[in-house]
This record gives structure tokens, sequence and C-alpha cells, in this order.
């Protein structure tokens, strides 16, 4: 690229929002990527939307001093982000570029354990004093803007920073300019601790409706705020991680398109191999029927469909609990009832395909096979379901995530009591020595 | 309960927080909730937090001026859901109390499609022109914030209410007084369309982390805007449609505990017996291989574990996919390639899956069937993974939804296909005249 081509690729790019000029330079290489990203006057924003292993791989094409540069610009928590998954001999040589004021901020956030309220919140927020008047906060405001990641919400602290409540600049603006902070503060704020899962940090900005909520330390003194957008991106995560437990995936962290042979294989075997063991008890079901088999050929014909089927139905049941106890629709006291509702559309839905696979057990074989076929439908369906609906609420209640009530794992357990009430049944019904052909 | 009672519960509820008391008041009686919420002075806010059935429930008790009252008080946006799960009945008693404005614009609402920009969106948003200094629109927005749902974005618009720009709070909080909105606002407005669907407007909200994203019909006329709650109230219903659609559950609206036993039926069935039908493929199969079967009863042993475990490894496959198109980590671009990884991935997975199997086989029966199992594990684990891979792909190159690439029907297909090899394989090594007993 020449030098001409590369500053109208500049003005081509310039317009554009940084989300997307981050999507546009990911495609490019690293080297002419960074020269774009230099002559950006966005650059620090734009960097934050890069992929993490993109950034990390950039991040040692740059001249340290240009680096720490561009570190001093970004968010607190996207920096301390970024410094945790440098290797040490970065870390090592970016550190004594930076401030005292950004090391020290960055020493503080990267201590907290990932997952939690601390490894999530960022400490560029707005602090106000509770006996400045209104026109006072808003000139505060109005120097904190440029650091701030929101001036929307302001936190308003005592001198050992403990926090005394929060005003809106909503209500800055609709006040009188000599009004009193303490006045207008609300001080029963929503918060939450360092120490808190950043899970129940989501819910509760999504249940109060927050821009920002703020985090506070054991003794009650104010150390960052999560804003809306970062818990939405958790909740994101958090989402995905159930979706793959639902399939006996473990947590992949980071995109699937970059995620290599060898972690997918890690993330996937585990769950596979438990239950190439777990479905023993099936084979151990049909050994011990082993003479109605071999005198009833035409039964295998029906045992995946039948097997199958509980299966089926239990990860209905499964799934719509799970997401339920996920969403916080319902809770375990809502057990009882469940159960005994699900009870009866298992039935309904037991019968329904009794009634189909009885027509085919007639076509196929006789009436006292449809008869098998029939009962052993509405017991497979009805007992699958009740162990689809109970196993997320057993896991929840011994304080397993209910998530890993997986479908497999439902599959698994509904094939091996499948196997033995169809030909438990069938063991009652049939007569073992007329061997019926398929 | 007596009236000092009642006052009692006023005070001890008053200092609740509005979404915390709607927790409270729905555990109440409606007569005795109707009384207590009509006291508070966030009624109306309180009364939004409430289910939706219950909202039309408690409507029923109001009288009529009250209701009035309460819904002229109500988010526009939140007024027109509750007048459209009003009865005839119910409007027509409503409508002429409310005031000339809030008709035309219930009607106006009310007449965009469920699941587009338009009905998700809200009326209620703060405009400036371009001709105002910072300190005239700062009065405006003094004058329009006991209205709108949010003064933090306002909206820039000619005489036609066309859309012009954006100008945020914090701009203006930061710009001289003298200066004129045309040079401080944004131009470039991120906007949608009232034809929108609602997930394309709440995945821009995301991307662009937006507090409101405007919406303007087709000739360009601002009519609302969408906030970024009300999108992440969208994402987490879309969520739970997938997440649904993962173990073959049509959408449920609502609340699952207050599901009806026949909504839960009939959301359930279609799949089930689509399934059971399905499940004749694997039938079919195996009354192809009966000589087989009866010859070697062993291999019955082996069969539920072998067919699902292609199932369970198709399952995984699906559910990353899924997930992953519908966060736009992948995209169909990324199909070769993703393929092509899956079948490495595939490949590791079956010869280990196929190592313990072979061992089983071994234990349970000779060289030869070890060998049978071996082999028919690596093809139907690489066979169930390409099948889960592919499926979303094409259901969404189709214009279906990928999602409804569930676990059921994966496991259906790859039954079938399982059942096959397996079969196959053991057909052509081992000799079937010799019977081999379990």
């Amino acid at each position: 690229i020449q030098n001409n081509q590369f500053d109208d690729a500049l003005v081509a790019i310039k317009g554009l929002r940084p989300v997307d000029l981050a999507d546009v330079l990911e495609q490019l290489e690293p080297s002419l990527g960074w020269r774009l990203l230099e002559r950006l006057p966005d650059r620090a924003e734009v960097f934050t939307y890069f992929e993490p292993e993109q950034q990390v791989r950039l991040a040692r094409e740059f001249p340290r001093a240009t680096l720490a540069a561009l570190v001093s610009e970004m968010p607190a928590d996207e920096r301390t982000d970024l410094f945790k998954r440098f290797d040490q001999n970065q870390r090592d040589a970016l550190l004594p570029a930076l401030a005292q004021a950004e090391r020290e901020d960055i020493r503080k956030l990267s201590a907290y354990v990932e997952g939690t309220a601390g490894a999530l919140m960022t400490s560029d927020y707005a602090v106000l004093r509770k006996d400045m008047t209104v026109a006072e906060a808003l000139a505060s405001l109005r120097t904190e803007a440029p650091d701030a990641e929101t001036i929307y919400q302001a936190y308003v602290i005592d001198k050992k920073r403990k926090l005394l409540g929060v005003v809106s600049l909503r209500d800055l603006i609709l006040a009188d300019l000599g009004k009193s902070i303490k006045e207008l503060m609300t001080s029963d704020v929503v918060s939450g601790l360092v120490t808190d899962d950043q899970e129940d940090i989501a819910k509760k900005i999504a249940r109060y409706d927050l821009l920002a909520l703020p985090i506070a330390d054991e003794r009650g003194v104010l150390t960052g705020i999560v804003t809306y957008d970062d818990a939405m991106d958790v909740v994101s995560e958090e989402v995905t991680e159930d979706i793959h437990k639902s399939a006996g995936v473990s947590t992949i962290a980071g995109n699937l398109k970059d995620a290599t042979i060898g972690l997918l294989y890690r993330k996937r075997i585990f769950w596979l191999i438990l239950l190439v063991f777990g479905n023993l008890f099936s084979g151990a079901g049909i050994a011990h029927f082993e003479d109605i088999i071999a005198a009833n050929i035409v039964l295998v014909f029906f045992l995946p469909l039948l097997v199958d089927s509980g299966g089926n139905a239990g990860s209905q049941s499964a799934t719509l609990m799970v997401r339920a106890l996920a969403t916080g629709e319902v809770v375990m006291r809502d057990w009882l009832y469940l159960i005994g509702r699900e009870a009866l559309v298992a039935l309904a839905l037991g019968c329904t395909m009794a009634l189909a696979v009885s027509l085919l057990g007639y076509i196929r074989g006789d009436s006292t096979i449809a008869l098998v076929l029939a009962l052993s439908m509405v017991s497979i369906v009805m007992i699958g379901c009740m162990i689809g609906m109970s196993l997320p609420f057993v896991l929840s209640k011994f304080n397993f995530d209910p998530a890993s009530a997986s479908a497999p794992l439902i599959t698994s357990v509904c094939d091996a009591t499948g196997v033995v009430i169809y030909l438990f049944i069938a063991s009652q019904l049939l007569d073992d020595l007329a061997v019926v052909p398929i």
C-alpha cells in the first residue's frame, strides 16, 4: 500500500463508528491495521472493540511509548483486562511507561477474582460531596466528564469515600441551582459488593433498570461502578455458557471461530465419554431381557423409538425448567406445584404418543405388541418428564448449576429406564416362546 | 385488614423500590393490592412491573376514572401494551375517559405489528431544533423531562419531524451555552425503521452501546425511540425462545409458571409426534438387518450406546453453531472453514470414544465385535458432527431459524444413520451364521 493510498484509506474509514472501524481494521494485516489505528482520533475506543486475542497480537507490534499512550487513553476496566492478558515480559515493558496513578489502578483492579464485580467494574466514575450545591455539582461533573465512564449517575461520598447516595444528571438538570446535593440525593442506593458474582450484578442492573451499579468494598467504601453495557455482555456470556451446558459442552471462553481443535476436543470429550459408560445401564437392561428379545425380534424395531421419546419429552421438561430457573420465573418453592402440573402434561403427551405408536405396532405386529407399546410409551414419557423436571431442581438444591441437567444426560438416564420399562412390560405380556418375525 | 393496619402496611411498603413493591402487591388479593397501589405516589411505575395477566386482572377491579388516571400516567409504550391486552368492553369503557392526545397515541402505537420496532418503541422522547442554542436546548429539556423516557439523548428534528441529528446531555453539559445545536449534534445517527424486527433493533443497541435508538417511518419522520432496557428484555425473550427451540418446544409467551396445561401440551406435542414418526427410519434400518441381529443378539446390547453417541456429539455441534450464529460470532461465509475444523475435532472425539467402546466390546464379545464397534463409533460420531454442524447453516440459508436444529431432531436423524452404519459394518465383518450369545 502506497502513501497516497494510505491517506485515502484513512479518509475513507474516518467516518465510520468505532465498533465498525474495529471490524474493518481486524481484517487487515497487523502492521497496516496498527498504522491506520495510530492516526485515528478515537483510537483507544476502537482498540477496545478488537477481539481479546487480536488486542494482544497488535500490542506486540506497537512501539513501547505508543502502546503506553494508547493504554492510558483506555477506560480503566478495559485497560486492566488487557494487562491481565499480557505475558510477564509485556507487563514489565509496559508498566514503567505508565503514570504512577495508572500503575496503581491496574494493580488494584487486577487483584479481583475473575467473575466477580471487582473484576468487572471500572474506577472511572463521577463523585460528588453532600454539601455541594447543584451549581457546584454541575461544575464538578463538567470537570470529571472527560474521564468518567458515565456522568448520568453521580455518587455522593464522604471523606472516607463511603457511599452516601446517588444523584442522576436528570435530577440535577431539573433542580434549582442553589439546592444542596444532600436534599436531592437518593440515600437508599442499590449497590453491589466487590466480591459479588458478576451474574448477580447483571441481574440487579436489569431488575432495577440502572445505567450503572456502584460497587463497594466490605467496609462500604466506593471502589468502582459496573455500567449497563458491561452487564449486557455478562448476560450474553452466561446465556452462552448455559446453552453450551445444555448440550454437554463445558464453558468455551472467547469466540467460537477462534477456538482451537484441542480446546474444542477438551470441552466436549468429558460428557461424551461419561455418557458412553452411562449407556452401559441401557446395555445391562437389554442383557437382562435377552430371551424376550431373541424370541420377539420385532421389539428391537421399536426400541430406539420408545427410548428416544422418553428422552425427548424429558429434555423438553428439563430445558423449560433450567431456563425458568435462570430467569427467576420459577423458584425452589414452586417445585411441588410444577411437578403436579407436569404429571398431567406428561400424561396427555404420553397418551397421544401411545396412540401413534400403538397404531404402528398394530400394523407391524399384532394387538398384543400394540398394547405393549402403548403402555410402555405412557410410562416412559411420564417418567422421562418427571426426571427432566426434577433434575434441575435437585441439582439446584445441592448447589450445582441446574444447567448441568443437559439433554444428553437426560437422554441417557431416560434410555436406561426406558429400556427396562419397555422390556419388562413386554416380558409380562408376550409369550416368550412364540417367535414373532419382524 | 383494619384501617390502622392498612395505614401501617402503606408506611411499611412506601420505602420499597417500584419493582420490589410490585412483587409484594402481586402476592396480595386484587382488591387489597389495588387499594394500596392507589395510594402510592409512583403507582403508574409500580403497575408497569406487574405481570401482563395481573395488570389486566387488576384493571377490571378499578373504577373507570381511576383506571384512566393511572393509564395516563403510564409511559406510552406500556400503556399501549396494556390496551392491546384488554377485551373490547374494557377498551370501550376506557377510551372516552382518556384525553384526545392519549387516545390518538394509543391508536397510532397499537397499529404496529407485534415483534417490530413500532410495537416496541415509545413516543415519549425529547426533541430539539437545530437553530437552538445550548442554553435554549437545556431549558427545553427541563420542560420535556417529566414526560420523556430519557433526556440523556435528545433528537434534532426539522419542521416535518425528519430526524437531522442526535445530541447527548453529556455534550450539552460540556458545551458553551451560546453554541448552536447544529454545530454540536452528530448528524450520522444510528436509527431503525418502524418495520424492523425487534431482534435487529436490540442487536443495534447492543452493538453501538446506545441508551436509546430513534425509530423513523419510511419517510424518515421520527416516530419513537426504543430504550436500552426494553432492548434487554427483547434479548432475554429471544434467548428463551431459542433455548426452548433447542429442545423442540415452540415459543411459550409469558411466564412459565402461569402457563396452562393445555398450552404446554400444544407447545410440546408437535415435535414429539413428528419425532415418533421420524424414528420409523431407525426401525426400517433395523428391519433391514433383521437376520444379522437375530444371529448376533450381542449387537442389540451396544445399539443404544452407539446411536446415542452420534446424537450426543451431533447435538454438541449443532448447539455450538446455533448459538454462534445467534450472537453473530460466525456468519455464513465461515461455513467451509468450520466444517473442516469440525471434521478434525469429530475424528479426535470419535477415536477416543471408539477406544472406550471397543474395550467394552472385547470384554463382552470378542475382537471382531470390538472392531465392529470401533469402526462404527468413529463413523457415527463423524457423521453426527457433520449433520449437527451443517443443519443450522442449511436452515439459515433457506431462511428458516437455525435454532430449529434442535437436540431431539439431531438425535433422531443421527439415530437412523447410526443404526444403518452400525448394522452395515456388522453385516460385513460378522459371520451371520455363528450365533454369539449376549
